[in-house]
């Protein structure tokens, strides 16, 4: 999906946000970036920024108009981080990219618009967008950077790949083999008796200290090998406890 | 709750980045900026790029290592782009953050680490965490600028403020004191003191062994009253060998 979805930065002033965008872009999966006048492009900056994403910025097509970036595509976003006043359908990040989702699905070409670095999109240029996004900011310091916007949004439409592939390349947890109740409620035994055995429980009332050890090991679902190491130490301190009588 | 979280960068190379990591922090409404070992700091690439996030660079707090830097809080979440060969709880940022909320509504602090631009966090840091917060990348383009990891993080950590606000008389978390790091810390030592006295540890090679009882008890998140509990039966262990001898 992220394939049908172009990046477009219109009127970009620093060189070095267009290298972090397609930085940003590559570590999410996305390869297609669009220029609309950028002041300074190729640059030694933005090379280097990109920091190994130069693919992207090669591939970059550089055109003279919004209107012109978005002409093959089927739907357009913009980034906005005002409240215009006509009020376009204003949405967060992730319900933007719900709304994009189905767009995908069906082969559609969609374009993810950013704005200059201080005046952002224009009147004109948000009119030829379907829908408003907006990055929830801290109300007095509200400008982001564009290269961190870039990445948020990447971010989001990676995040909504990954939930719609069937197989899901996310990072996987090792699967690590759990304990069954009945080793943990030996362990328990074992562990009861080495505490007796060094007197730290009374023999009389055990019952309380017990008890919080069991919700403490049981909360932390101790795996195999860690119930090895556990065995293994209580172990050593009953080795020590027959060795020096 | 965003004001009970530190951003930790360790030992930063490039001070634009940890410029780009103050603005990030400021949009996104955080303030607490910990900066271990950085390479150079100030620097006027980190005020040009913190582009009006000063406040949070001049309050930013220089220490010299990993430990110091958590030694305040009760919940460190470590941001890791490789899965190490000793696993822990692994998550996405999304599910880091919904870890995060219960503990920062019971009014504890929590810090979130960033390693280093080449290194990232060591083993060694990453044993300070409690937990391994991954951001989804594409595999073959994986290494995410520090400042866009921060953006990330932040911006989710932002969504969850937004969510937790409506309601602020949200569902009461059992309001069990938890143990800072500092604490734990000295509890890792007595224990490997203890451990070396019962001869299950080896002198000349301790290492993966604690590592594993950490990855335990630091997944556990051990309570006050649990620590009391697990010294006291470390002192008994100690008073025994004593006795004996």
């Amino acid at each position: 999906l992220l394939e049908q979805i172009s990046i477009v930065l219109v009127s970009t002033s620093h060189p070095g946000n267009i290298g972090g965008a397609a930085r940003a872009m590559k570590n999410m999966g996305l390869g297609q970036l669009v220029l609309v006048q950028p002041k300074e492009f190729p640059h030694a900056e933005a090379t280097a920024r990109a920091a190994g994403a130069d693919d992207v910025l090669a591939g970059a097509k550089v055109v003279g108009s919004l209107a012109e970036a978005v002409a093959p595509c089927h739907f357009v976003v913009g980034t906005s981080a005002r409240q215009r006043t006509v009020s376009w359908p204003l949405c967060a990040p992730r319900q933007s990219v719900e709304k994009m989702l189905p767009i995908l699905q069906a082969g559609q070409r969609v374009a993810v618009v950013f704005g200059n670095e201080q005046s952002g999109l224009s009147n004109e240029e948000l009119a030829l967008c379907h829908l408003h996004l907006h990055i929830p900011c801290e109300a007095q310091f509200s400008s982001l950077n564009v290269a961190a916007a870039v990445q948020i949004v990447t971010y989001e439409l990676r995040l909504m790949q990954l939930a719609a592939l069937p197989d899901s390349t996310s990072p996987v947890v090792e699967d690590e083999k759990l304990v069954t109740v009945a080793e943990m409620e030996q362990f328990y035994t074992r562990l009861e008796q080495v505490l007796l055995q060094i007197r730290y429980l009374k023999p009389n009332n055990p019952g309380k200290l017990m008890l919080r050890l069991r919700r403490l090991f049981n909360r932390a679902m101790l795996e195999a090998k860690e119930m090895q190491i556990l065995r293994g130490l209580l172990n050593s301190i009953d080795d020590r406890m027959q060795e020096d009588r």
